[in-house]
């Protein structure tokens, strides 16, 4: 609820209240029939006294806007409208309806909280503190040069021009080959995941994840009825091996990949290990989804080039984003592979979405192509490796003897082992009570006792003062 | 496939379409063991001459990259990149998988046609023509105003402020009442029905839907496993009647409803009808999902308001879109209902795609509240007024005696009963040798011997030459 109290008005605040509710039932927001939260939660969601909400729903009462049974809580009338009592419909078995399962509560819990924050400390969310993006580029490039003059629908595998330079793109700064026609935009990395899941695969499928990953904190691989099971990362990438041993027992159809500054471990997969996999992968021609949002962001100077760049059997899926280099809320990625597998991808795509807005298109088309592009990464990559200094210098400070973790060569997390026995999820309500958003380690399928610190969104003197809070709060639990 | 042979080149055709093939090859868009297009369509598809292709597939295999068996067609090697032949993707099998069904294939080959056609009439595609797109007024009103600083993750329903000028443009355009909490910004009104049939309803559930109608065409009604029953659909909209038969007999869960200016009939269902629906549903209990995107353009003074503005019971989910009004490539959309189910669409939405890019939320946020907006919106449905009625004209001096239609009084389509027996697929076939494009009236559900004509594509010289045309190819079928 975004909707406020307004202290400042002459209205009193219980009358603030009252005809905001009446207004949204009477706009069919709160439909007849069905359920006000308790007057603790709405209390607690307009930060007012409770007594106030208790007076609100009094008077809701009394004007018959609302009714109130004893255990089935408060509620629309179904009477006020003339309708007939059944005359409603019961939303509540349609929101349960569908394929999608819900976000993990942790997870949602957090991400409210990051919503309604104010002057904290987000250490969770992945993505760039504002400073970081390049807005000014942005729109320097984009005032330069006229919007096209067709604005009908794009082609379904995304606008060409664009197309094509990301082809010159990948071929740069990842030595991936592709051409214009095996390339399908994305409403970024997610987007792209959720296709292949949908799209490729059926349910009861057996696909295997790293755990911990980013991709085991998705419902959406639930949701498509998919099994999964788990390759164990360590700082080197996976156990190419363990492949082998999981489509034996299980036939895995799929594998998916985050090779390089992984989520949430940071680690980068060896090059032997590379190999290893796209020729076990060959071997048992299983595809192999490479997620790769980050490699760009290396602090020592060294290139990570992709599975893809290596790959000779056209069986990786190759999906890149520009969420973490230039904005997340740019909504820009892609999927390269198998041109058969793109077509069917982007046909289905029409169906969900009818394809990409042209704007992000474009603009990303100017700025990626701009001599400010590499000054601008140049200049993201020296933030990030001055944040990322300052955690660990934090976290030896402060929390030395508690945590262990190894020192990140790239990307935008620093993932830590609690040494001390504790159960994420009090760690997450403490740390809320103290301001602090972090990620815990279980929501990637890590056991509890492990936290992915973003260094990326605060600047250098908040991420001391973060990391000082969070050793309190894990004194405290 | 959007590579051509550069017929300029000093290089032969055939070299250049050898090198072509390679290089798909060795990306891997062309993966080992993957079938090559026959001879016959790879001439078709680059325009060439069958005997060009012969020579280059016998190149192709000579150099060992493909293999040709008789009744198998051609296939990329699977040992030239020294992998074992088991070691590649059987990635048919993969495209075969998945939940979506495949566009239906005539709608198929028209968005195809219409991708390569030049120089043609393309009275199919459900858009404005280049010159309508108010480019110029976007363009400016975007250069005036700077970037948001924060290009952070949006929030899930979309941008806040984008939604607060929305409440205010649906009370002015359209008499809905509603708060920015209960609105969903959508990648057009697609992802709004795409949204709505995966997530609020489950497989085997019963919904109906106009027939014919746009929704007809749309394979994500049975892609998400929906039975579909047909309400037909008049020049009036509806019977409403027919809403409580088919509860009766199959325990319908949605009604899906484009009531003003209905696409493909361009139909207005009228007001008696639409409180009667209202009623119906309410005292059913049945959600009405109402598709409005064109009801903005009315050519004859006359407003015509949703159902959404008279509903009194929360009953009704409004779609809406820019597509229309503005532009189909800007891709925005939104749904506005209770809240609860905006809050599950919205959560589900986070997997799907993160939501939409915040810059066609900003583009739109500063359009339509710009004194540009009214203006371009007169000027729209002028230009509409009068190549509808160059349209009229032209219908009545070449197809007179052959087709009954009715006047459209808003909205882009033409909806024509074509007198005599005809076959669909045998006219759009015809149309396309002779370079015409049209929607037949079956892809929407109704039986053979409609069509469906986009006046909003075409210049008016153009749409009375269109028009000719097409009475030839029908005398000829
Ligand atoms: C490993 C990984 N993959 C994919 C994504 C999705 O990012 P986007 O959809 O913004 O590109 C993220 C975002 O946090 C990520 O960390
Ligand atoms: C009736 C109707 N609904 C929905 C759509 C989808 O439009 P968009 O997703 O561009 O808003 C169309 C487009 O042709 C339409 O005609």
């Amino acid at each position: 609820m975004e909707w406020s109290v307004n202290r400042e008005s002459d209205k009193p605040i219980y009358q603030q209240i009252f005809e905001y509710i009446e207004e949204k039932i009477a706009y069919g927001e709160f439909p007849p029939g069905s359920r006000l939260p308790s007057e603790r939660k709405m209390a607690e969601q307009l930060n007012v006294n409770r007594m106030t909400i208790v007076h609100v729903y009094d008077e809701l009462q009394a004007s018959g806007l609302v009714e109130r049974k004893k255990g089935s809580g408060t509620r629309v009338s179904t009477h006020k409208w003339g309708i007939l009592p059944k005359g409603v419909t019961n939303w509540r078995k349609y929101i349960e309806g569908g394929s999608f399962l819900p976000t993990y509560p942790l997870i949602k819990r957090i991400r409210d909280e990051a919503k309604v924050m104010k002057d904290g400390y987000n250490m969770a969310g992945g993505e760039l503190s504002t400073d970081l993006f390049p807005a000014s580029f942005l729109q320097a490039s984009f005032n330069q040069h006229a919007f096209p003059s067709n604005l009908g629908y794009v082609h379904p595998q995304g606008h060409l021009e664009f197309r094509e330079t990301l082809a010159s793109y990948v071929k740069e700064y990842h030595d991936i080959n592709v051409t214009s026609s095996s390339i399908l935009i994305t409403s970024g990395a997610q987007q792209a995941l959720y296709l292949i899941t949908q799209c490729l695969l059926n349910p009861g499928d057996a696909v295997a994840i790293e755990a911990p990953s980013y991709s085991y904190s998705l419902p959406l691989f639930q949701s498509a009825g998919l099994r999964i099971f788990a390759l164990p990362v360590d700082a080197e990438g996976i156990n190419p091996d363990d492949i082998v041993t999981l489509y034996r027992k299980h036939q895995i159809r799929m594998i998916f990949l985050n090779p390089t500054f992984q989520s949430p471990t940071g680690g980068v997969m060896t090059e032997p290990r590379r190999e290893r996999v796209l020729e076990i992968a060959a071997e048992l021609g299983i595809p192999i989804v490479e997620d790769d949002p980050v490699s760009l962001l290396s602090f020592d100077g060294k290139t990570h080039y992709p599975l893809k760049s290596i790959d000779k059997s056209g069986n990786v899926l190759y999906v890149g984003s520009l969420s973490k280099v230039i904005a997340s809320s740019l909504r820009v990625g892609w999927i390269m592979g198998p041109e058969s597998v793109i077509n069917r991808l982007a046909d289905a795509r029409q169906q969900i979405d009818f394809g990409l807005s042209i704007f992000p298109q474009l603009i990303a088309n100017q700025f990626i192509q701009s001599p400010e592009y590499p000054k601008h990464l140049a200049f993201l990559k020296q933030e990030l490796l001055e944040r990322r200094n300052e955690m660990v210098l934090a976290l030896n400070e402060y929390l030395g003897d508690k945590v262990e973790f190894s020192v990140p060569k790239g990307g935008l997390f620093c993932w830590c082992k609690i040494k001390q026995k504790v159960d994420d999820q009090k760690l997450v309500e403490e740390a809320i009570k103290n301001k602090i958003l972090f990620m815990p380690g279980s929501v990637y399928g890590s056991p509890n006792g492990y936290v992915r610190f973003t260094y990326a969104r605060l600047q250098r003197e908040a991420i001391k003062e973060a990391v000082l809070k969070f050793a309190k709060v894990l004194d405290k639990v």
